[in-house]
């Protein structure tokens, strides 16, 4: 089958997308974009979501997971705002979510429960939800192709560069296509889900198996970012699949695999962007643990060095400091025998079977000074191997969120 | 019972022991204080130690844990260096421990068993310990009461300034006292016990009683602290008892009860300044669970608020960004209600029943410029407390670290 390439394009490259975005005051920048809409065409358009696992769900996470359990998988719209997370906000927040849900219906002339909503800012504060609902029929107005490219934009927020991934392939002469927009920044480890991220394809795909694939390709991708271990009350991932490229996609078939395969690439594409533009990074850290006894052993140690303090500011100096990733190893629950493990960076060793490798400093500060380190860590002790995306610590990290809300 | 009350002095305070520090040229600072030896005097000197549950374990937390066995609880002196943490160097860094201790057990006449050591600094370069031995005759010469104080000095690294505390109380008449040295800063989440802190005190107590209480201490104290999640390869606590206050400590009586206290006491003290102390440090911070369903739930909540970044960085700039307090509480695993849960910075309220408690930011700012500050988080649910010392995340941390290596 024909490999998935990345091609231009944006939310509505699947067919029967069509988006929008407009400046309704939510973030304190006058004139940002902060509220999205996107809209499928296709009566049957079938909906998948993977949600925040933290206790103090926010409330659009409250409401499109009813949504979706409701409807059994289907949804027409999704509406995102960026500039407040409606979380931490009680029934107050849980109406506006609803109101601006019933208002996109009306608009849509859909039912609300067809209606997905997201939400990504600063928490405890109440939605000005009111400014919101002036602006559908603007946004409405708005809907199309070209202006889907403007929804990547508007989810930002401290994010420095909008992400959008389209994935493109061929089914028995038929195009297929898979689209993606993210956010990411700070309050990034998603236990579940990633911040916030908008997925399109026309696909046709029964519901089960959309959300079977969904949360597959969540787990090799969003989940294994981190940014700073914070996982936020809002991670929300939706992938609508409008199925008009009469592509069929039914559980275990080879074109179920190719579905999976680009799903999963178009994943992992947002979430290294999202792992690039962590707040205040300066490098994309890939931090791969081979041959571990076990799985879990393997994902302990990744996650534990993708999120040491002291690892990501020594990379951030680009200081071979190898001794702090063997020490952030060692307490991450994982048991493992520490006089075989070799670590090194971009390939050059900085450590071998627990010790120094006797590297030149000079030569390990070239390599660390690069933009993107694979840390690779090679225990030597079994099969098992485990991948986190994370990124350098920096003074801009402790600037962006000493008087993030103030 | 008399009260333990804090007093002027230094780890010879309680009698029997002696101590000293010199400067061998281990750290880089030329002059600086690095290497300090404590002595006890009394043949039968009891000792207790807790060390780091890191797998990779450095060589003087190998060896100290090991003398300590084949003595059955028993030392006469601890040998500690400062910059360079002699872990990660395999076979060559555990000969150097055992060529060090065996130095000092001929230099004062006793047996390489009776010698505990510990060290801290840099992880995976070799130690020269040689340095150490050059100065071993000095640093015998120099053992005095006066002397003693130095210590504090000699095994500090990023610390800014010395931890010292020194309790005494009386019993049946008798004068016993308790005393103690630590040193923090950065790698510090002691899941087992701190960094690195020797105490002494003059009280007679069997051996498996006073590691059964110096457990439950560090438990109490240096295991509640973190400064950055980063859990050191060299955390070491040890506690030598000369027994020369005559002052005998039996298992369930109400002296030990008494002696339990004053330990917990000491080491609570020397935990808070290691917190105040954190690398980069401007606010000492205690967080507090109350009024959670289990104790699992409320330790869980405390450490996840304490080792968040977002929480830390908020504080450092005084933004009352409860959001983040909840946000935290919510990914740290614990099962609990969001909307019973009210949050107070020195009791001032920022959140009631999980909403914003309608504050005013110029007042809640003014709170938050305190340098002590206790986030209490009441969670109305049940019955269980849990606290945690920490410290807010600034510029500072990152400066130190992202060249501390080299």
């Amino acid at each position: 089958m024909q490999k998935w390439e990345v091609v231009e394009g944006n939310l509505a490259t699947p067919r029967g997308f069509r988006a929008a975005a407009v400046a309704a005051g939510i973030k304190k920048v006058a004139g940002a974009l902060d509220v999205a809409l996107v809209v499928s065409a296709a009566p049957d358009t079938v909906a998948a979501g993977v949600f925040t696992t933290n206790v103090a769900a926010a409330a659009p996470v409250l409401l499109s997971r009813q949504n979706l359990r409701t409807t059994q998988g289907h949804a027409r719209a999704v509406i995102v705002n960026a500039g407040n997370a409606n979380a931490c906000t009680g029934r107050s927040g849980l109406r506006a979510a609803q109101e601006t849900t019933r208002a996109v219906a009306q608009l849509l002339g859909i039912a609300p429960k067809q209606v997905l909503v997201a939400s990504t800012g600063v928490i405890g504060v109440l939605l000005k939800h009111g400014l919101m609902l002036n602006q559908l029929p603007t946004l409405k107005d708005k809907l199309s192709i070209e202006n889907a490219s403007a929804v990547a934009q508007a989810i930002m927020t401290t994010d420095t560069f909008p992400k959008c991934c389209v994935l493109r392939t061929e089914v028995g002469g038929k195009a297929v296509h898979l689209a993606g927009v993210a956010k990411g920044a700070g309050m990034i480890q998603p236990r579940m889900a990633t911040m916030l991220s908008c997925l399109t394809t026309d696909a046709a795909v029964p519901p089960a198996l959309l959300q079977k694939m969904l949360r597959a390709a969540a787990d090799a991708s969003f989940n294994c970012v981190t940014v700073d271990g914070d996982t936020s009350t809002n991670d929300t991932l939706l992938l609508l699949a409008s199925g008009l490229s009469q592509v069929v996609v039914k559980p275990k078939t080879r074109i179920a695999a190719h579905f999976q395969a680009g799903l999963t690439q178009l994943c992992e594409a947002l979430a290294r962007l999202i792992a690039k533009d962590g707040e205040g990074a300066t490098k994309l850290v890939t931090v791969e643990v081979c041959r571990a006894k076990t799985l879990a052993n393997a994902q302990r140690i990744a996650r534990s060095i993708g999120n040491s303090p002291l690892v990501k500011t020594a990379l951030a100096g680009s200081d071979p400091n190898w001794g702090r990733i063997l020490c952030a190893a060692g307490y991450s629950g994982a048991t493992f025998d520490p006089t075989t493990v070799d670590i090194s960076v971009n390939g050059f060793f900085l450590c071998r079977k627990g010790l120094d490798a006797g590297f030149d400093e000079a030569a390990a500060t070239r390599v660390l000074d690069q933009k993107e380190l694979t840390v690779r860590v090679d225990l030597h002790q079994g099969k098992a191997s485990a991948r986190i995306w994370t990124c350098d610590l920096t003074h801009d990290y402790i600037t962006i969120n000493a008087s993030y809300r103030t």
